[in-house]
């Protein structure tokens, strides 16, 4: 397949069959002059298709994904993005992570961005709460941000949100003022990130939409277990966007969005040392959350990223021509 | 698979792979208590995790589509349904209608049925227009619809719509009064319905949304060839949904939805005969355009719909229950 654009010779579009439909459409999908894009459409219409096929699907199940489609991205606005719930709840997210962040043995798993970060958080300095007060119960977090190497990586900028103790994100409030349980902090000479935050509670994902209604027609519940997002982000090292879950959580194991990895999972403890509760204006007995990061740089996230794809690729029988680990054949 | 609701044992849902994410996914969405949705989650899980596992995804085109499928959402608006467009331009509008309304030899083929249906259209009597003046070339439509049988169908209800000589149906201008170009007839103790209308345009479908857009990025055209909708609807026979194609449309062969059938396709004749003319109020030099349609019962329809569902899905090597043609197993 020529990496240059071809025109493509056309067959007549005319009596299209249940047979013939898929090769028809992958031809005519086939002029486009990017190779990456005619591959991602071969595969898309042939995997449509078959679902198609095998189910049989009904004009009336056909017509319900229209509509629960066009429902979902109806209620979509600035703050609210439920196609990305959507692909959450089926696990794309997920999938489309791990392959596209892979953490060689050391570093720190990586888990879904879900759909409430925002790119308004503020700035904070170290010691600083991201939280407006009674938010929820004060937490001091305490945590590390090294390389595999196990050097400290010093000036990474670090993007923190949470619920508020009722769980919900301050997108879900119509009458939100400005940002709140979620900042900015950068790292220290030593990686090191101190800020005051809440303790984290299990909530629902929004529930109201068609997302919800489509857990409720699957029999499933919508709860995510209590836990912090962070994103890392710093030049020349793969950007990592993660969470951090509280042990014994009663949706530990059933995370409607499938972002719980046991290595995320903490025990959350009480600050106890008096002196670091006088440090901080917070009691002995409130929450301290400890946990050292670890990123990859991009090179070693690249340099796996590809050997995933090829040993992947290899292991599905998928014989298209591979670019920094991306197939861009059209016609396999 | 039992058809009643059980229980389904959940494994943890922690340490998720792009290996165990699709199992996983499966295992809890099969709680719902519904064995077709069962299935058909099953399979869209497998195909869309197969999608993205196959193109190693990377997160800027999963982005890509996120903001995508949104946008197709936003636009859609009582009169406009830009998923049903989507559905068209990738075959899978062809592919379910060829499979939800199988066609014995010697029936009408259908074909999509688009996104310009409404369910406003004036009922006429014979004769009349369903046009109003200036709208395009005058056109004389006379038609037959019968049984496999030859016997004529009395009392059908026939939607028929079509866009005016610029290319645009009623629902595509901002000011639209009233449906117009679209009415519906009833067949006559022969079967026999006339009407007048205007000659069919090549038009666009509407390309200045996000489906456009996914067209200019595939090097694809948004033409559709000049045809007339019809939609054939009495209790007893199976909905035909079809529309008819005037021969040497530049656009013939390459419909942008996929809609062209050989046996669709007729030669527009002009009316001649004087006393038809006069009859109608037309001229000789006016345009003419007859068909014979020809229904399926809902027995023979279903009959066919089955038995092809079971030999497609013998094809496929898909082992599930079958009940009434539709697979019903939600673990293969």
């Amino acid at each position: 397949m020529p990496a240059v654009y071809e025109p493509v010779p056309l067959p007549p579009l005319k009596d299209l069959t249940d047979d013939n439909i898929t090769e028809n459409t992958i031809i005519v999908n086939n002029q486009s002059s990017s190779p990456r894009l005619r591959y991602l459409f071969a595969r898309l219409v042939t995997h449509l298709h078959d679902f198609a096929r095998e189910t049989r699907l009904s004009s009336e199940e056909w017509d319900a994904a229209i509509q629960f489609l066009t429902a979902t991205g109806q209620i979509c606005t600035d703050t609210r993005q439920e196609f990305i719930l959507l692909s959450d709840v089926l696990g794309l997210s997920c999938l489309v992570d791990v392959m596209n962040h892979p953490k060689p043995a050391g570093a720190t798993n990586g888990t879904v961005l879900g759909p409430f970060h925002t790119h308004d958080a503020l700035e904070y300095e170290q010691g600083e709460s991201i939280c407006s007060e009674g938010k929820g119960e004060p937490c001091l977090v305490r945590i590390t941000v090294k390389d595999t190497q196990g050097r400290p990586v010093v000036g990474v900028t670090v993007d923190i949100w949470e619920t508020d103790d009722t769980g919900h994100y301050d997108t879900q409030y119509a009458d939100r003022a400005g940002p709140d349980c979620r900042g900015v902090l950068v790292s220290d000479a030593e990686g090191v990130i101190v800020f005051k935050a809440i303790r984290p509670v299990p909530y629902p994902i929004p529930h109201d939409g068609p997302v919800g209604g489509l857990l409720e027609k699957l029999g499933r519940h919508p709860y995510r277990p209590s836990h912090m997002h962070f994103k890392f982000d710093k030049p020349g090292y793969d950007e990592l966007v993660t969470s951090l879950y509280i042990r014994g959580d009663p949706y530990e194991t059933t995370d409607a969005v499938f972002g719980v990895k046991s290595s995320l999972i903490l025990d959350l403890a009480k600050i106890e040392d008096a002196a670091v509760a006088k440090e901080h204006g917070l009691s002995t007995d409130d929450w301290l959350l400890e946990y050292n990061f670890v990123l990859v740089t991009d090179e070693e996230a690249k340099e796996l990223k590809v050997k995933n794809a090829e040993k992947a690729l290899k292991k599905l029988g998928v014989t298209a021509t591979v670019v920094d680990g991306l197939p861009i054949d059209a016609l396999d």
